[in-house]
């Protein structure tokens, strides 16, 4: 299953909790790991507890880890300006993988799933959502 | 499967390999996969040499990364201290999936499977072990 | 499925894509996970736009987390000079979870799959790829 989204780019931090539970819904799986991904390189998945507060924390770190302005070889080569979205996606990775028990998606009652996009534009972005059976 | 880990809290790691070894022993697979979930957003997983050296420095580094005494917009909503909890686990993320080989889970040598509990109060972790097999 | 990857060490990253690729197609499946894992306290695995800038600006944005001349504990304890190596991987992750779509895998057009070695010498790298079925 593919879920597409649509972001406004520059770390917009989107929370496809509900879009991730609703295609695993459709599986027939009682016991098993939904496996997510997000295609492009520049972006990421995690989870976080999505409320104002902690999704600012969040992008103010990537913004000390990454920042916009900073120089970037990428950015002198091919003067395109998201240098820093390339490196936090890295850093951050484009995989995650969360369990399905007793036909539901496991998570904390405050935890997310988040999509983060770092591009320096808005994008569609593709996830992939593919769920596997336990032994 | 669930372990059930108590933990103190305050980037407390713990190496819970043989917890894991277990785990994955009362399954009969001979190639498979067994993915690793966290429950909650202050706590993540990884991998380490689990010796204190090793251990001191990942701590360390994470206080770099995102201080507990930083300023975090979490803190201003919800006055529980914990948004260094909250940022560490978001970018350190809750999954991981070590293979099994023949009928082993495969780690190297000086690779030992790390819960890290970023709360700042004792919790008991609940971790998610799944295996599927390999096509 | 093991690849064997020789490296140069010293945050040597190392597109393996084809590798995977390859590995893969060896498996009859047409939907499906590649998970991979690469064995070993000192390397990860992630995705990159693999072009030199981007490569080298991912390698700055390590040295800043986790400078290779830092004072780290497991140094003092061991005398080995790894110590970065260890903060980096653990970081990092050793895992990654690719998705196999219509028997092909799924990457961005410039998202390569890298390893990333660590350690303080020279490395034979062994990475299991191990594909599993979707429901």
């Amino acid at each position: 299953m593919k879920l597409t989204v649509s972001t406004r780019g520059f770390t917009d931090i989107i929370d496809i909790s509900s879009d991730v539970r609703q295609a695993c819904s459709r599986v027939d799986v009682n016991d098993g790991v939904a496996h997510l991904f997000v295609v492009g390189a520049t972006a990421a998945l995690s989870t976080i507890e999505y409320e104002p507060g902690a999704v600012a924390d969040l992008k103010a770190a990537l913004e000390r880890i990454a920042p916009v302005d900073g120089h970037y070889e990428h950015n002198e080569a091919w003067h395109d300006g998201n240098g820093y979205s390339h490196l936090r996606a890295a850093l951050m990775k484009p995989s995650l993988s969360i369990p399905i028990v007793e036909g539901r998606l496991v998570l904390g009652t405050w935890q997310q799933v988040i999509l983060l996009d770092f591009d320096n534009r808005p994008r569609t972005r593709e996830i992939h959502v593919q769920v596997t059976a336990v032994v």
